[in-house]
């Protein structure tokens, strides 16, 4: 057992390596040749895919369809909306040959898809009817990051992103909130990540965006992770793109837009918000395997004893260790590797007719009868995803500090970890200064405020707003 | 209804054209500014959904997992192996720099895997426990093609590749021929299409493999689609690679390896088999809406009919189409797209207590009692998939000719079209003479044989061989 532990950094004495190590050791990913890019293995790969199937699900129930746009942009069709061009050109891969020739144009690697999915919808929205279009995609794309780290920074990154058309900018407005509550929800409800959900400021925004809205999760270290983002774009890339239609009073129009997006990056959250020194913690929700039988000996009347119980857990995923490693060992690897729940079963537990069940949360040891084994594991499963929900709540608000005070501020962010609610005029120099004075960057914006004056110049308050640092 | 079928060239004037024009108004897919790749719509994504949930489930059935490697593979890395980079570096795009930045080293973007899987394989396989590794990867390639067309050759490709490795030569040769008839079982239950399955040549295998197997499906004109592969590279990339293992008896040990692959390509196999003058006609297996029904008036009696029909039809995807077009384009419309069954019902069907049925592969019309509606569409859907595919079945065998002389070759070879078979003594001398005197390639070798003598050198025969045009 001590050996799988002993090679996890501890949590509170280097929490990078601690992440790198719980990563590694639970077997998510591997490096290759290729700087920058990560291998998912299959275990971590098993992760994204349940939150594919989830999310998927959710957007086809909300009308969404699935297309495949290609992975390449033309220079000059990345060109067409100029704030997009300057926000992404820095940071894309750029193919410059196919075999040994020379592009007549050179082309990027999608950074992310809004002039494909523009030039497309040019072509095939003629009037009101073709309009919601609700579309998604599932694909990689690339921006090339120079410092990486695996699920948070990367320079391929596996998402998906929605790209809607609306009639109206009412329409489209609320499409951007609906799609952000969607990913608020599956963030709280599998992920069992608390969440901060609200606007980001100017400075902050998707290039290109009228409004982005932002999911923020607080990680262990009290660092903020962007989980996922939503944006109204207005019609401002549809009148660049020449997008029009003709509405049901035959004048011709310009529809307004949306387009969102969520990473593998989650992964990323989901370990460093849960997991510990043992390594991975995994909600029950979202975890490939939920429960791994670990018999203490391979003998025919344990085997059938599993056998057993498990013919009473439908639906639930579980496996059986029956390697030749020895017990220690098997714990270990059901505990680095994040499985909810455990079940031992050794000869002297059956003489005693029980069987031990391990919380992988909280590592919490619970005999149990045989016969009760399936429907103990029934209860435990979702009450173990509210533990780990109400448990990260408690702790992401208890590094949530709040002032108006410009000195105590500085003293917070230098001293603590975690956010920093506060006031704020709506002017970027004070949001810079706050930067330039702390390293601290706007998170979202809470709510308007009516009362109050900027925690910074002292000019009459617009926002109540969210600082902190950030992955 | 004229308004769209119109629009499609008849199949036996200009197959090319017909082949294009299904795919574009069936809204299978769409083009872009991005020379070579196309947009696959929503319809034609459903369809590659359908089969990827297929394939998946069975993959997994059968122990694969899925991982995700990166999406670049650095020039050295493809060099590592011979064959396999002489093979793929006349067609493969180059990325040269990363935003501003030139890159130390180019990459292309991967065509295929294998390289990088042997890489990782090298960092993970240690011991004859870690074996057999069976790993699946879905995902995009890019093969820099000059000539594209939409499904059949396309710069980028979306595929799944299988990459196994095993303790002996006789595992991995096994995992080659089941793989294959995974994907031959695949195409024949759910594509509906009859296949050819064999070795390829010397000539035709893949690059850097020791054996390739193919399935080849031959389209409606005659001309061989080749619809899915599976190697077996023995330990050739592993040495390359330099990938040992610790076998039981406590000797290093060099594994063996397969891959195999099948990709979009299978959708315009369905087209090329089953479609005609109408439009697309889809499988009922593998398409996305299996019934269609269209209300003739939109009454809310004709709706409760319908609604009491789609109550028993558990499981059957199905749509409605209550637009406010007309019932003759709304016709065209579920015909154009192939959608296996439409059931019309208007006031007098009511009246009359009958449905029509109008099945999509023949467009015969069935008048069925509407209390017998559900039950006939469960009864019709097999039934259309065994008659399409006993249909395609025979059109194939009726166009493969059989002979062992020369001259007859040839003739066959200028006046019809489909496959011919004949005998060869295995020399890639005889194989280029036919090329160059006919135009025709081996597609795969159905068997060896021991009597007979090769049609080109008149010396001993080794084989029986398909020959054929290729998409």
């Amino acid at each position: 057992m001590a050996k799988l532990v002993t090679k996890i950094t501890d949590r509170d004495t280097n929490f990078a390596d601690w992440y790198t190590d719980v990563v590694r050791e639970a077997d998510l990913v591997s490096y290759s040749s290729v700087k920058g890019s990560m291998i998912i293995r299959p275990y971590g790969y098993a992760i994204w895919e349940n939150m594919v199937n989830v999310l998927d699900t959710e957007f086809k129930k909300l009308g969404h369809q699935n297309v495949q746009m290609p992975m390449f942009i033309p220079e000059s069709l990345l060109n067409v909306e100029k704030d997009h061009v300057n926000g992404f050109a820095p940071e894309v891969a750029w193919v410059t040959h196919g075999g040994d020739t020379k592009l007549e144009e050179r082309m990027c690697v999608r950074p992310t898809s809004e002039v494909l999915f523009c030039e497309h919808f040019k072509n095939i929205i003629h009037s009101y009817r073709d309009l919601p279009l609700l579309y998604n995609q599932w694909c990689t794309i690339v921006r090339w990051e120079k410092t990486t780290r695996p699920f948070l920074r990367s320079r391929e990154i596996l998402w998906q992103e929605g790209h809607t058309m609306h009639r109206t900018a009412e329409e489209a407005r609320s499409e951007t909130l609906r799609m952000l509550k969607v990913y608020e929800d599956f963030q709280r409800n599998y992920l069992a990540l608390p969440v901060l959900v609200g606007r980001k400021t100017e400075k902050e925004k998707f290039a290109g965006a009228q409004e982005t809205y932002t999911i923020e999760a607080m990680m262990y270290d009290g660092v903020a992770l962007q989980n996922g983002t939503s944006h109204y774009f207005g019609d401002g890339f549809a009148k660049a793109f020449g997008i029009e239609f003709l509405d049901e009073d035959n004048t011709k129009k310009t529809p307004f837009q949306t387009s969102w997006g969520c990473t593998t990056r989650m992964i990323g959250g989901v370990i460093m918000t849960h997991s510990d020194n043992h390594g991975l913690v995994l909600p029950p929700n979202i975890a490939p395997i939920k429960v791994r039988f670990i018999p203490i000996q391979c003998t025919e009347e344990i085997m059938n004893e599993i056998t057993h119980i498990t013919s009473d857990l439908e639906g639930i995923t579980y496996d059986i260790d029956q390697s030749d490693k020895s017990p220690g060992f098997k714990f270990a690897d059901a505990e680095v590797k994040g499985i909810p729940i455990r079940v031992e079963i050794g000869l002297r537990d059956l003489e005693q007719n029980v069987a031990t069940l391990v919380r992988r949360d909280t590592l919490e040891k619970i005999i149990v009868p045989l016969n009760e084994v399936a429907n103990k594991i029934k209860e435990l499963l979702p009450k173990i995803q509210q533990d780990m929900y109400d448990r990260a709540l408690k702790r992401r608000d208890s590094m949530i500090y709040e002032t108006n005070d410009y000195q105590e501020f500085q003293k917070i962010a230098k001293e603590k970890s975690g956010f920093i609610l506060t006031t704020w005029c709506g002017e970027e120099a004070c949001e810079n200064q706050i930067k330039d004075d702390t390293g601290l960057k706007s998170r979202c914006i809470k709510e308007e405020i009516q009362d109050g004056t900027c925690i910074v110049c002292g000019k009459k308050a617009k926002y109540s707003i969210y600082f902190g640092r950030q992955y």
